[in-house]
């Protein structure tokens, strides 16, 4: 639990960059290592300070993420910052536990149908991986982060009951699971829809965090994520630019935009640490490194507002 | 008391599509007024019953507007819809009482600097104006609505207090305004600005209805659209494919997608009484007739997904 308030402290919120994982899943064309980490080192200097950095899979099958130790290595580097990565299969497992990754997250779908396209896999059998995740990181290895997808409707069976992802999220921390998450995988969720999970996490949770991962597809994400901070939550993913998606739920679209995250964050008064020029810079480097890419986001086109909303 | 009822109803959500206004304001290219009647009645067919058409303006200032009377006769046509328009100065009011027109809508800078900028008048005058309007409206003619622009903060002069805010709404209603609106021109609002604010309204105006203009300048649009319908705010204004900005207001991009507001309303099981597919399918006037602008929206990209909000 210590090793959980560490990466996740409880007096503030906490937002995941998770662009150079969810941000890649989908392109063809990614950025050089040397490009992702001048991405990592500048929102670094920024003040990001989590930073999703890949999935351990076939260099052959996501070339994107083949240099996932080397970027494991360099958060390692950066004081106070958290490297986390997905772990789909025990042999991904095993290859996180030879790195310096903070934090390994597996994923359950909240749909057999979601399952099974996406891993390959029943949800039981996606649950037990939490449970061998558990076992292989041990009291000293990295975080087991338990990510419930399509959690909010999927595209392949339509609408998701809350108390299933409910079950599951219960199994998973039952399988040992220090956080789990929940994931707008397709943009399906309304604000309102964020605050029930949410209010239901808290109980279920307690003192643990949980972390609430969406997506923009239908413009719901900026508002899904003040109703998320509203009901408590303090774990929130996003995406430099809103890049991303997944490449088996049609029809989605880019992850929450990061930079336009940190702007209602503190319009909501609440501190980041994280300086919203120098992030939005960080852009640059997608648009040199991915120039097919559209780079969403309202913020960096319109700039902050002359207001300090601290004041 | 009666008339602002019959436009706005107690019991529901009413989004007021401000695309052929609001919308047009800034543009070089504007659709014919045969594509504008095109829009009107394809958006009329899809549900929408509320439209800001135009602004009542020398044809040699503002081009775009110089069928308004042609739309408020076309509007006038169609059983329970409503238009309704800018009426910047005493001349424009006394054209306005000249039409069919539903509703005339005065402005109120919230800040001297833009009041001066934008209408060269000072906000003590443009309240006269709206006391102007209640007179020349008398008991049968159009709604008097006075809007607070920049209401959240102002591109000129930065913070805006909201007890400032609140002092000209109350003077616009002492005036005889028979509704009072919130303008966040430049978008600087984030979701517990608006809270507030809707907080404070409800108790000002009592029975009577205010309206929320909302900017997605910086990507809070919807967010603060979803916090003002969560503060029990109940008229709401959008524009088709965000399109929009104020010419006077540097940085300034779209009005919130009126698309995207729809979907949101039926995220939160609210009864907008349109159709989103139908709605989408409007756009496809604009990009017609405005091949230079950009349409934006995430729902109409994606698709409205394969669930039933209200089942």
């Amino acid at each position: 639990m210590n090793r959980t308030m560490h990466i996740y402290p409880e007096d503030r919120v906490t937002l995941r960059e998770v662009g150079l994982r969810d941000g890649l899943q989908l392109v063809r064309q990614f950025p050089s290592t040397q490009a992702k980490r001048d991405w990592l080192h500048r929102e670094y200097a920024a003040g990001v300070r989590h930073f999703e950095i890949g999935s351990f899979l076939p260099a052959s099958r996501m070339p994107q993420f083949a240099d996932i130790r080397d970027l494991i290595e360099e958060v390692a580097t950066l004081p106070k910052a958290f490297s986390s990565a997905l772990t789909l299969n025990e042999r991904a497992l095993s290859d996180a536990m030879q790195t310096k990754v903070d934090e390994v997250i597996c994923v359950v779908s909240a749909t057999e149908d979601h399952s099974r396209a996406n891993m390959r896999r029943s949800r039981d059998e996606a649950v037990a991986l939490v449970a061998s995740a558990r076992e292989a990181a041990g009291p000293d290895g990295p975080l087991v982060n338990a990510g419930i997808a399509m959690a909010f409707g999927c595209s392949i069976s339509g609408a998701v009951a809350q108390t299933e992802v409910l079950r599951l999220a219960e199994a998973c921390l039952d399988a040992g699971a220090d956080v789990v998450g929940v994931a707008d995988t397709v943009g399906y969720a309304g604000p309102r829809q964020i605050s029930a999970m949410c209010d239901a996490l808290n109980s279920l949770c307690g003192d643990r965090p949980y972390t609430v991962h969406l997506h923009d597809t239908r413009g719901m994400g900026i508002a899904n994520a003040a109703a998320a901070l509203d009901a408590g939550c303090r774990v929130l993913d996003g995406a430099l630019a809103g890049l991303g998606g997944c490449p088996f739920a049609p029809g989605a679209s880019g992850n929450v935009v990061f930079e336009d995250l940190v702007f209602l964050a503190e319009t909501m008064g609440l501190t980041t640490g994280i300086d919203l020029t120098a992030l939005v810079g960080v852009r640059d480097i997608l648009a040199a490194e991915m120039p097919g890419e559209t780079l969403h986001g309202a913020l960096a086109e319109a700039g902050a507002p002359n207001i300090d909303w601290a004041a």
